[in-house]
């Protein structure tokens, strides 16, 4: 696994449109560099999110369901997508959701429904955060040293089966660190 | 390039959480289908969004950008997404609302400069849809036919870089029905 | 039931201001032809929406009730909308989030209430996609072969009076074909 | 032209859940009189939206074009809308903010281009009210007394068109009175 090292190139040399637009356009990646931009060494690659969703489709294909797939990164940004032809069109934010929310409480959400019924300690913490997933199919993405990289989201199925494919794909990012 | 032909299995049998539930996990796509959920046989198939993706990916690696790619289908939905490493985070947004304009007026974004500036005649057009895209590289995506099948949505170097990077991708979706 | 056929007139001609303007300006859709712009086959035409809602209306007038009724179309994007004399305000947003739920996740809204229950496998999903609906009075329409065209949403009175309404909107779809 | 009553059944007989829903299921309209629901004596009517839906496609279809038509209420809320087939995406929320933002300034959406351009008094605008649109297409809606009743906005061609469009609309409804 091509582990990405941190390069921040400070491309911003003013503070003006002018210098601001040259930077863009002067902007060259070192060879072997992740590039102009800032990655930080935490996050995850752009590989390890297809290692990830490529695993959870193949997981849905063996479960004949059609999913929407998303991964964020360590910042909780989307960081890849997809969605199965025929998924539902509501799990495309469903499955954003959910990798946001894992990653923005650092746990799987299917760890947030009784933490959230009526009655229980974040009852109503689901409309924060332009609303939280408190069902399961969110995973953590985590590196061989067990430090979290991102997360998955997957819906489309059941919880049981979004939760089977997410882990999936949380699976084979960690074996792909062997 | 497979054409998905459309299909859709009834798979809501009742009106309960049970049937609902059962429903879903009864769900089995025929050999062949695109799934148990409508697909739009005039809609971007996710084969043909990650073709779309790779081409992009490739052109912006022959620039040394690093680029977010967005792909929605016809209806505007977002059905793929890719960021590179260390591409800009604000270019999350930007790509996804790039494709979701090109697709919402069915022209390239970068036809909408000049249209959108103060004097002219869609002066503020941007803040409309939650906020459209109004430079260049958001680009259409079209079957053999010339019939639109979605849009493409570049963002994270110079507006010329993204709108080749945009067309890579489109020319891609064009190539692969030959 | 007149069934409009794809038709894509390039009309974009140039990149520019002028040519934008020009080019809209110059649309001349065919005789027969939807028009200039890209209209998929699977979708609901205006013609089909407005018998949805004047079904609707006649079922609201049965009743006694003063119905918002919404429609989108497959790709989930609102195509016509009537509001009775005297309506709910509030159910505007209702009926068109009930009509947006039905095609989100292809069903009808009220097969999500039992599952989104506390203790239900899908609690809290109303908080995603800015706001589904999880009670009855959305119901997808479909075409002759049974394939998805759009999706009907109706509020305005008891559930049980809004999915009397939606269902017959959904019917006299289903009629028109034949 | 039907000039509508106004009409408050105070059908909200409690606080409670059920005394609310008890009121909704026994909500019976005077036979002749708008419903259960208040309906403003100023506001313009189901029947009177329809009329200016109508002479705006007319219109649209004398043009050749394509239109996304929306009529709000005079309170600004959405009251009728409709969509050609083919006709732009993005147009559907311009179509609606033109509306609102006709009433909500109560002139023609024309009227704010000049207004809104760096260094005029209103530079900006378009941001607040989660977006006004400051071209042409929304025009006011009036009673035979010169009193707002609602507004119109089209949106799908060139500005002059969708003006043209939406004061068809618009004579039609001041028609209707005669």
């Amino acid at each position: 696994m091509k582990k990405n090292s941190a390069l921040f190139l400070a491309f911003c040399l003013g503070t003006g449109t002018l210098a601001f637009a040259q930077a863009i356009k002067d902007a060259k990646p070192n060879a072997g560099s992740p590039g102009y931009g800032l990655f930080l060494p935490g996050d995850i690659t752009a590989d390890l999110a297809r290692i990830a969703i490529n695993a959870a489709i193949q997981k849905a294909q063996e479960q004949g369901t059609l999913m929407n797939i998303a991964i964020v990164d360590a910042g909780g940004n989307l960081k890849a997508f997809s969605r199965m032809d025929g998924a539902f069109l509501a799990s495309i934010d469903i499955a954003i959701k959910k990798a946001k929310t894992a990653r923005g409480l650092n746990m799987p959400t299917s760890q947030l429904h009784d933490a959230s019924v009526p009655g229980a300690e974040l009852y109503g913490i689901e409309v924060t955060n332009n609303g939280l997933v408190i069902f399961g199919g969110g995973e953590l993405l985590k590196n061989k040293d067990g430090i979290i990289i991102g997360a998955i989201g997957v819906s489309g199925s059941s919880v049981a089966n979004d939760v089977a494919a997410a882990q999936a794909g949380a699976a084979a990012v960690l074996e792909a660190w062997r």
